[in-house]
């Protein structure tokens, strides 16, 4: 009778699992594959969130509207809470973001190679995608926006600055001309962007149709915390809200999410180091015979020339150290792509690989 | 320009905010409106969670599959781990399995009045509702199911059981009736069912298409951790996972998961507690000038005779009780409903009441 009742309950959809994205459940000395801090957070972060867990009162539910870490986040970047909108990380963003203004008969223009998130939630959603492709060293080209736009009139159009898996950052022009173009929303997606030298949170204003879109598992060291946020016109927040689950934000979060917040400083000291580490291996893998991208975010993109990509990928694993294969995705054949670690693992990583390119 | 920013970037759908849903942020001394659990979870809860602020790799993305979590729910239910389904609250469960059931060109089915969120998560993800009514005394009616059913095919079919805000338990004859006619998935919505003589849980198979949700937020009195799970057939588990965010599931939350099932013991004695509690307040209930309607679950519907439902809300608030108010429901004109607190709790609304009905 299983073939019966699968029968009856057939999904809509044809989405495949986002495979490849997980981190394996492989055992590495030196996990550099998805992009995450290499330091946990400071001791003081864990201590007021194990206080949190005393105060929290756990049998109610928690504050819907995520008052105070709204504020908080608010202050961060001088804009109003009513200009912030907080999820369970910023995939959930991405999805309400795609709930409220995607969704059946509309579509998403997304330039590639980018990140794979923002398409398979287009289609998990029954949003249509619209694909481009970037220019000249994975630069975003005007000239095919405006042929995506013209062709398929998105209602959200994707710009991911600094781009993963390129590194590559857009320049403020070229954000603020896609932004007059498009017909509907640019959400500028900036995981990485305190890595990059601006930031388009310069560019929110609530007379403007952009949202940038932001992550505390990068910089904040908090992945396993699952926390993003948005911000932009007080209008689209409105529109979020309706949208996205009542309560879909824990009380334990909001409170870890506030305490993240007293840490500012050792951030952005982290982030300091991490620019300069992400130097210091750009130079290096610039010695061996490898093709690498300039990169304003916390992972460098790079082709081993003369070597098979994959086999690369696997004889650094044989080495225990992993990175991200990105050999068979689109436009990248060959590339593998490394987080920057600490200096220590950043040093383990380039011996491997000097012997498994020599 | 905001007007024509706004009016270049428009949402989807109308779809409205899920008011009402929520507990107003008014400072009341009992506080019995949103079925939450009276009493915090046990000490011992607290300090396990504490300590797994200290053990969570932060700075690491969580464990994707929620492999522990999935198989202490398993062992509680005596199903295989590949059954389970753990997302954020029993709403995000929901919403899963409407991106991957529903969606456009498909519609839910509903049999009012019943919870508001099955509804309200379809109109958010371009899933059309069907609406039936309930029969006598709320319970459903099989005559009903079968024209709904005719007429718009579902791809899900939700059943509410207990049903919020009603009280009634679907007799096991009934779920397998409506089981067998669906031509669609069956969801079994039981966030109280550990308040009810019987659980659908001992329907679920993987030779058949129905699935049971269930949620941390009652029993557990964990309402802050927004912590929901389904148990169904496995093919059904691999389709959710597809279209479910990656990585929706932070850490720390997972962790208190395991570490409420420590304390199943802790958690079967407040439930016969509230049981018996609920049979005192019924009983105190059917005393005053009240239509009352029996539950199994941790709140009681009732409506006062002779007084109007609206004005009986706010007399109670007026006194520092706060109840929800239904009366503005189709179906449920002059209705509230009152959840079970401690005993304490419910004599002051008792005492409220009474004053108020007087």
């Amino acid at each position: 009778m299983t073939a019966a009742a699968r029968d009856r309950v057939r999904p809509r959809a044809d989405v495949a699992l986002m495979a490849g994205y997980h981190s394996p459940q492989v055992d590495v000395d030196v996990r550099l594959n998805t992009n995450e801090s290499p330091v946990p957070p400071p001791d003081g972060f864990l201590d007021a969130v194990a206080a949190a867990v005393g105060q929290v009162p756990w049998h109610r539910y928690p504050d819907r509207g995520a008052t105070a870490l709204r504020a908080r986040i608010a202050a961060l970047h001088d804009v109003d809470p009513a200009q912030v909108f907080v999820a369970n990380g910023s995939n959930e963003v991405l999805q309400t973001l795609t709930l409220a203004y995607g969704g059946p008969g509309r579509a998403v223009a997304v330039f590639e190679p980018t990140y794979a998130l923002h398409s398979h939630i287009a289609r998990t959603t029954g949003t249509d995608v619209a694909e481009g492709e970037r220019g000249e060293g994975f630069a975003l080209d005007l000239a095919e926006v405006r042929r995506v736009v013209d062709e398929a009139a998105p209602a959200i159009t994707y710009l991911c600055s600094p781009n993963n898996p390129t590194g590559v950052v857009e320049p403020p022009a070229v954000v603020e001309e896609v932004r007059d173009l498009v017909p509907g929303l640019l959400v500028v997606d900036e995981a990485y962007a305190q890595f990059a030298p601006w930031s388009a949170l310069s560019l929110v204003d609530d007379d403007a149709p952009l949202v940038v879109t932001r992550t505390f598992s990068k910089t904040w060291s908090m992945a396993a915390a699952r926390l993003g946020y948005l911000v932009g016109p007080t209008w689209v927040v409105e529109e979020l809200e309706k949208v996205v689950l009542p309560y879909h934000l824990d009380a334990l979060k909001q409170a870890a999410g506030v305490a993240a917040l007293d840490f500012v400083g050792a951030m952005e000291e982290r982030v300091s180091h991490l620019v300069e580490e992400r130097g210091r291996l750009e130079t290096a893998l610039r010695d061996l015979p490898c093709e690498v991208w300039p990169s304003s975010a916390n992972f460098i993109l790079f082709r081993p020339t003369g070597s098979d990509g994959g086999r690369v990928w696997q004889d650094l694993l044989d080495r225990s150290v992993l990175v991200r294969d990105c050999s068979s995705w689109p436009r990248l054949e060959g590339c593998l792509r490394v987080t920057v670690g600490t200096r220590d693992e950043d040093d383990r990583f380039l011996t491997a690989l000097r012997e498994v390119l020599a």
